[in-house]
């Protein structure tokens, strides 16, 4: 999926709403889980309910691993089930090597059809380049999380060494996002940033004013959607697009994802009408930031 | 596999040998390429050509990942054919929130039966703790690794802020290797560390004195297995292995991984009879470094 054709879907749904699927067997409703195909049959439902209210689905990989075979085959018959009009998130934090990344990019690109994949930036430029270079596929690096060990690395300060100056020595994380910013273009490369603290929106924006984000961190993780709209939404259409969104309209740059808000909404039969109500508040809520 | 247990495999088979199956149903012989399950027969066949010359085997879950649901079934069978002999790597570079974390730990070390997981440290500590929660099991964290892009992040320097006088100020992968010690112990906590100068293992041995370390960049992505060995080697036994190792024999403390130059050794039918020549080569080189 393009940028412009993410961008039409969002003011299409006036919404930004990714919603997360870490579907876990021991959390979904008791009369499923006996199922067969427990995992994908929750998922079916779930897409099926929330599907008119979101732009994206997330799928977080680790719950799927955990299930072996079983766990892999789920994860691929979901992919498989997302309509093309919705953005294919593989919440994945892969990295490695250039030849392995390569093979990363292939599981994801070519052996499933996800539109995105969330990349881990330690290993730098060699590791995230391999992500780049399919034509309408995404990466998503991670910037700053909004996990307690955010703390221990991405928010460490950096010797200056590249001659610019900053008004403080500068994050870790913003080195990330300046560096890699300059690895890929906002057509191919999105920022998973899960700031805590509703200024530091302020700040990144500063530092990638055009890039999407992918925003974790509202509802289970905390968060107010309010705060993360106002101060990280794009404002202007992105110069990049050739003026192919209609004048007027923003090109938005948010993605803010949901997961046991929606998903887990009600542990009973009635599990996809109350993911669906969540999913509907949410969406209520993005138009009013939308204007 | 506990860290005496392992310690004594290693004085047994005179090995620190690790062989990696990046296995590329491409690279591997023609004769084999068209076999149903070509990657796990390729597999099986180095495993039991290599078995008396190395202590473990590095599995690079990209690779079979890459081969969508035929390629995670290859892993799986390829993990339960390795004996417990064995230390089994799983080379995946996890790494997410405190409960995603989780998942993948049980994928590993509960769905599969892997003794370690190679893990990325960019979240911090709730990322890495879920992997050394399991008794006999092990988080493997990446420290410095041996690509172009280690230079990115993991060789920027930090300014200081933890009140500790060093010499110079901290690269990125030293406090990692700092804080992520804390963590864990030598007993379920090993690194990645591929350094391309070797007197940076000496760096590396006065952070990190005892815990193993496993390092590629030998054969395919160069390194000296020489040098590392003379560099990177513990040379007395650990304290915390209660004296278990018969006095006089070191812990050693070192894996050093071999993928590529091994397992396609030959392209031809006799594969696995030269996979076997160059894993024994390596053993006997690292059998003078034991002394």
């Amino acid at each position: 999926m393009t940028r412009q054709q993410l961008v039409e879907q969002i003011h299409q749904k006036q919404s930004y709403l990714c919603v997360g699927l870490d579907t876990d067997l021991t959390k979904i409703p008791k009369h499923l889980q006996s199922h067969p195909d427990a995992i994908f049959e929750f998922n079916k439902a779930i897409i099926d309910a929330t599907l008119p209210h979101c732009v994206s689905y997330k799928i977080n990989t680790a719950f799927y691993e955990a299930m072996g075979l079983k766990g892999w085959e789920a994860m691929e018959r979901t992919v498989n089930y997302i309509p093309d009009t919705h953005f294919k998130i593989a919440d994945a934090k892969r990295g490695d090597i250039g030849n392995t990344s390569t093979q990363y990019a292939r599981a994801f690109f070519e052996a499933m059809n996800f539109d995105a994949v969330t990349v881990a930036p330690y290993m730098g430029e060699d590791s995230v380049r391999p992500f780049l270079e399919y034509e309408g596929k995404w990466a998503i690096v991670l910037g700053l999380t909004s996990n307690k060990g955010a703390n221990d690395f991405e928010l460490k300060q950096l010797v200056s060494d590249n001659g610019e100056a900053h008004l403080r020595a500068e994050f870790l994380y913003e080195r990330v996002l300046r560096s890699v910013a300059k690895w890929g273009t906002p057509d191919n490369l999105m920022f998973v940033v899960g700031a805590t603290q509703p200024e530091e929106f302020l700040n990144i924006r500063s530092i990638i004013p055009d890039h999407f984000l992918l925003v974790p961190g509202v509802g289970a993780q905390g968060g107010s959607l309010k705060d993360i709209s106002e101060k990280a939404m794009v404002t202007g259409p992105e110069p990049s697009v050739n003026g192919s969104v209609p004048s007027g309209r923003s090109d938005v740059g948010l993605l803010v994802n949901a997961s046991r808000a929606v998903i887990y909404a009600s542990g009973k039969e009635d599990f996809a009408t109350e993911a669906k109500a969540i999913a509907e508040q949410y969406q209520f809520e993005m138009k009013s930031y939308l204007g």
